[in-house]
């Protein structure tokens, strides 16, 4: 038996041309003889449709297209995600894999396990449905699970343990073959996890299984593709990460085993450039422009922006104010050479000058504080904003997570933007971005890796006279996001200072306001800002 | 039997202080005898606490303040609004009524029904329990039900329809009166859907049912008390709107049927006035300052800032450039004069042509366009957000759900705030809360009412250049945003123009990137923005 995996790139609602593609590979794979083509999960509408599932001629549309892919199927079976209406449940929906042999429907099999965590909303709009789907086709016992249903087996998944575990069900149905569809976002060092489970999933089935997932960006969320093969235990194909790829898995065939070395860091900055690519292309946009600073972050993002988006594509401005290091500038230029992009100098010293005699009467001569800092950032913002609607440019934003997390960016200043490039990234990940980036020649100066992190918007500014180094920083808010540890907890693991841990804790929650009106980021963590993480702003816990 | 109803604002994890209040009701409801206490769901905690809930020593001081409670519980009930830790659910917890008797915890109903729609998310955190509880405390058989539990009976809830019914079910138990602990949140004609729902439960289990609401607002979301004590159908007593209210029901006594009377638009103004007035005083905030156009929007605003805030908390700014009218200037003084509130004049023009001449050879002589109407937006965002920093002022956004939903406002200009007070308010009720406030005198010039809506960002703007009428427009928004219809079942419906409808409804979702970066709003409709309602930036559907 012959099964096709067709990891595909999906826009969410883009019915029509979602369709194309799938009838596209579906037609390639009759040229194959393939006997199954596997889709990921919600392929139709692409992962996640959001509150769309909420109106009737969304669903109606998918409906139309899914009838338009039927006709496509003779002599062959399709296995494809989709929405399924569902009249007699607490929701009107499933999350659902159609089953389609020789242009008809067969079935359908309802997803188990809805996962509702993290960045996930499934009991928002679907039912689940306990039951387990094997079907026989080509003299195969053909099961299927639609991702989540994968994961309860090896007990991994934290705040949640569900009553059922689709794989035990799956078993007792003895399958030759256990299809998954997928729709599994990635984040830092997640394909260890993958393959681990998949591995003893497989084992324990003692069959074949076959994961075909979602690639692409859709808002925050990246999905890396990764989709594989196992058999028994034991992986055996890999599709391409970050990008469509496709696979003819012959079950009659003997494959070597596949041992996968993969660079964490260099998965990372894939990641954010299909995160950055996909944003632009999904909307036909093309060009970005990025305000430099000098730092690292800045530099970070217009390695990335060049490569999701061409070099011809970026604008790159350096707005000195009377606080900019000569450094800085001179740092700034030197990257826009390296990577060719054009860079303009737009001084603000004078702009500053005009709002700080504006606004002295009010200001009442008190003292230089964080205002006349925001000020400048401030008017950075306005002018890539008004670049950005003068031009037709997309302004990308460069705050890592380090800082946004506590904080440590300006309102309407720095976080200005359509795409918060590095709003997941955390500082001490972007020195590791930028020796990946720097690893065949100097593309980032080593002088913009070695300095000290400033905003350079007061005399002799250093992030560290505000902070605690970004070893402690990054350690504190992984503890505290991603792993809900407590104060305390912390204070524990790390032996740092209670009183350095308590203000840090602080600063994460009075930020709350601003990371709210921040544009979207792309996730890269377990736990990202702009989705999957809601906490009030107005809030007694955390004083 | 006595029942004392306890309705209470909470702030989110403020334990302390919440339990507090608690303790200190049940001490003034000892005095007065009465057999049972009141609260109401998630009271320990606040409603919603949202992933505050995925942190253990959060769940312990719960928890801890629980246990304190008990022990002023001698010779009372309680029924109380909690969190339970339950090992055995796919979730970790259960969103629970806590029965204290004589100081001791002799039980817990679990809610059944777990909103996970529109702004609630409780299956992200809890487990349903589908068993019913009635106890006997002297002589009566006391039932209790959750929020939620009682509002499937009624057939009510578009989009989610539960396979079990709590109030048929309790009903099989025989009670005598059943307590509901609700945190059900206000939106505009709310009260006379839960008379309704209310009425016919109670009919229904032919016994007394006593609703006990939260009050007060919680970021966006306002709870407007009104809870509510029935007999076999008939309202016999309604607990203040928008205020800590309590009541002492004797279910020995006789009481006469209660007809309310209210008027939706005096509920809303009161719920906008809660929303702010608890966002500052949760946060320990006092100080207010908005940017005045002379329109309409920034004169409710400054309204129901005053009201929420006292005049001496609230500062105004007048910021005309070369496209302001002097109309304009003189109502915004007028407005100003009416409620004795501050007004600062500080013209923008020199700094405009200062930003003019710093971009003209990026402009390159391109023409005036929207560009140059969102520099004068941006440069007052920048001042009021100047003035906020010096000052200790939170900016109060000014923009109302119309402009909102279709993108008609600056991103980083009159969108920059703390809190965005009129964000789900449609202009044409603005317009019906402007009445409200002129009923017994002028407070809004009648100037201000009256003049055509207009940004006044360039020579003789009106917004009826770009926008349909604000009727046309604001039916066709609660067509689709609340009520899901399609564009065609909208043109069938008010039989406007197709383009017209198409247009609209492409500018809603073009203006999704803009909406993620504002202020939350104060929630008062069904469906509102920043919560509750989760669409793609990038998409395909609506083209």
């Amino acid at each position: 038996m012959k099964i096709y995996i067709a990891q595909l790139n999906y826009k969410i609602g883009d019915f029509k041309n979602n369709a194309k593609k799938i009838i596209s590979e579906i037609e390639k794979a009759k040229e194959k003889k393939v006997d199954i083509v596997l889709f990921s999960e919600l392929a139709i509408c692409g992962y996640p449709p959001e509150d769309f599932l909420l109106f009737d001629n969304f669903l109606d549309q998918m409906q139309n297209e899914l009838n338009k892919i039927c006709l496509v199927c003779r002599d062959i079976c399709v296995v494809l995600g989709t929405v399924r209406r569902n009249d007699f449940g607490e929701k009107r929906l499933c999350n659902s894999a159609v089953i389609i042999i020789d242009q008809k429907i067969i079935g359908y099999k309802d997803k188990t396990l809805l996962p509702t965590y993290d960045v996930f909303d499934e009991r928002r709009y679907f039912d689940s449905n306990e039951k387990q789907v094997v079907f026989e086709y080509k003299k195969k016992r053909v099961g299927i699970l639609i991702c989540e249903d994968l994961w309860e087996h090896t007990k991994v998944l934290t705040h949640v343990k569900y009553k059922l575990d689709p794989v035990e069900e799956i078993k007792k149905l003895n399958p030759d073959v256990v299809l998954n569809l997928s729709a599994s976002p990635y984040y830092f060092k997640k394909q260890d996890l993958r393959i681990n489970i998949f591995s003893k999933v497989s084992k324990y089935l003692s069959c074949s299984l076959i994961i075909c997932n979602q690639v692409g960006a859709n808002d925050q969320l990246v999905f890396d593709g990764n989709s594989m093969y196992f058999d028994r235990g034991n992986l055996k194909s890999s599709l391409e990460k970050f990008k469509e790829d496709f696979f003819l898995v012959d079950l009659n065939q003997t494959y070597n085993n596949l041992e996968i070395q993969s660079d964490p860091i260099e998965d990372l900055y894939n990641a954010l450039v299909l995160g950055v690519k996909d944003y632009f292309k999904k909307q036909n946009l093309k060009k970005a422009v990025i305000g430099l600073s000098g730092g690292i972050d800045s530099a970070m993002v217009l390695c990335i922006a060049k490569e999701a988006l061409g070099k011809e594509n970026i604008l790159s401005l350096n707005m000195p104010s009377r606080f900019s290091s000569l450094g800085s500038m001179e740092d700034s230029h030197k990257i826009c050479e390296n990577l060719d992009i054009n860079l303009l100098d737009i001084p603000i010293d004078h702009v500053f000058q005009n709002y700080l005699d504006l606004l002295a009467p009010i200001f009442n001569k008190k003292p230089f504080d964080t205002t006349e800092e925001n000020l400048q950032a401030r008017i950075r913002g306005m002018i890539l904003m008004a670049v950005s609607n003068k031009n037709g440019y997309v302004v990308l934003s460069t705050g890592n997570k380090s800082e946004m997390a506590l904080g440590y960016v300006t309102l309407y200043g720095d976080m200005c933007g359509g795409l918060s490039v590095l709003l997941d990234v955390l500082k001490t990940q972007v020195y590791k971005l930028a020796k990946y980036v720097n690893r065949k020649k100097e593309i980032i100066p080593k002088e913009i890796i070695e300095k000290e992190p400033s905003a350079e918007l007061k005399e002799n500014q250093k992030d560290i006279d505000d902070l605690p180094n970004y070893e402690i920083v990054d350690n504190v808010l992984i503890s505290y996001i991603e792993d809900h540890l407590s104060i305390k907890e912390i204070i524990k693991k790390y032996s740092y200072d209670d009183i350095i841990v308590n203000d840090l804790i602080k600063k994460i929650h009075l930020a709350e306001y601003k990371r709210r009106q921040n544009p979207i980021g792309i996730r890269v963590s377990k736990k990202s800002f702009t989705k999957g993480r809601y906490f009030p702003i107005v809030q007694g816990f955390v004083k």
